[in-house]
């Protein structure tokens, strides 16, 4: 249940497509009643061909205060806000965009240390870990940033495409003290295992790691979003390790976006714990 | 309270400027959560110069399902839409738009049926009545043609500008079998009494009839929807008229737009009494 929507309610619309399973609005309206804001979350379901009309006719809602960007946008979006945000220069996309009253429409992406918070309110912290992330593509991207920059010793990055892992992991050097390189799919020796890549999504997928190298000591990350576990965090319970799925990633995405959005009380109150 | 926004709820839009006072967000909503349809109505402030462009852009929104039009955009919103419907055709303006899947947006006015369906819902028929309606604007010449399509035996229309009352008289005249006609503000006589000036919303406003001919036979309609009862509506309380403010017209025209726009059953079970 939701507060009342007035005539004075700030409009925040969840831009995507599809957005049918889309839970943002759900978590941005539970905590926007808890904390008894006049704020509303809606879903936009706009696809790539309509993105600029929609834009245009987004700036003329005056009481339009935000957007959250999701799947196909979070690269297209870069050229419809006239100002980025470090996080969205750095990463090459967007996931929220503040509209202030002035019209300027800045944009911000919180997938990254979304998820480096979620990891942190379920009790796991990076500082002085050894983290293998698998994936390097939008959120591997995102995540990668994020792990060096919360402390994490050490980065081995690994992806289909060599590559990209080993351009990545150049880019991410540059940007901290941790050490970051190219490598396989292999847990061995390593503290907490992300998974961002979709592997998981179906059930004929194969492991996105060598889940035979998993140890009661690892914490594995899977940041696909799904009601059931993937194969890959029931492997990992199975042999003991501690798991998380997409949620906690999900949850500390949408604080950080709120507190960017101007909802720094929100953001505050719920970064400790829900 | 409101149930859940998801992903696949369907969206209404309260298009106007400006919307901070409006009251249909609230009262569409209500009648959503009641009925349990998974819909949701927010108000979108766009000022004139910004409607063409937010037309389009809206376009690019699946799921927006459809718009209420309240001022300034009443008239302009004709050229936005696919369809007219015989009511918008019939008053020159529109105050609901039907995003239908196709693509195809049609457009409907209200305002006239909702105000004769509002004093239905109160206890007040206008068959056989004579009715003095004042103001030949926008809403007035919507509930001149209701009023005649819904069975009075008269109409008197009175305006400030003469000629503008008898040319809508002239217009209501060719469309059915009410005897219409231009002439004073003069309560005496008639069975029910229609202000549709916005005299009465400030306090210097002087009196839209000559109240001193009301008497107890009367009903004494005022459309201003205020939280303070109007200076007519006080004077024909005092006189012992039964009186009617701007809400049941309000409530009236919410249910005719619902059912316009597919909730014939929200329609249906409210149009007989909430």
């Amino acid at each position: 249940m939701l507060p009342l929507i007035t005539g004075s309610t700030r409009i925040y619309g969840l831009l995507g497509d599809p957005v049918k399973s889309a839970k943002s609005p759900m978590l941005l309206n539970r905590l926007f009643a808890e904390t008894q804001s006049d704020a509303v979350c809606i879903p936009l379901e706009v696809g790539t061909q309509g993105l600029a009309e929609f834009v245009k006719g987004a700036r003329a809602v005056r009481n339009l205060a935000g957007l959250l960007v999701t799947m196909p946008h979070k690269q297209a979006m870069l050229e419809f806000v006239d100002v980025l945000h470090p996080s969205a220069r750095q990463i090459g996309a967007i996931n929220v965009v503040r509209c202030d009253t002035d019209g300027r429409w800045e944009g911000a992406v919180f997938d990254g240390l979304g998820c480096v918070l979620g990891m942190q309110r379920q009790g796991v912290s990076l500082l002085g870990k050894s983290v293998l992330l698998i994936g390097a593509g939008g959120s591997g991207r995102a995540i990668a940033f994020a792990v060096a920059a919360a402390g994490a010793r050490s980065l081995s990055i690994s992806d289909l495409d060599p590559q990209r892992a080993a351009d990545l992991a150049h880019r991410v050097t540059r940007e901290g003290s941790c050490e970051v390189h190219a490598g396989p799919a292999d847990p061995a020796g390593h503290d907490i295992v992300i998974n961002a890549t979709p592997l998981g999504m179906n059930p004929d997928d194969p492991m996105p790691v060598e889940a035979e190298q998993l140890n009661p000591a690892m914490v594995v990350v899977d940041i696909i979003t799904r009601s059931e576990p993937t194969a890959l965090l029931l492997e990992a319970q199975s042999r003991g390790c501690k798991t998380l799925d997409g949620q906690p990633m999900h949850v500390g995405q949408a604080l950080l976006a709120l507190g960017f959005l101007g909802f720094e009380d929100i953001e505050r109150r719920y970064s400790e714990g829900l």
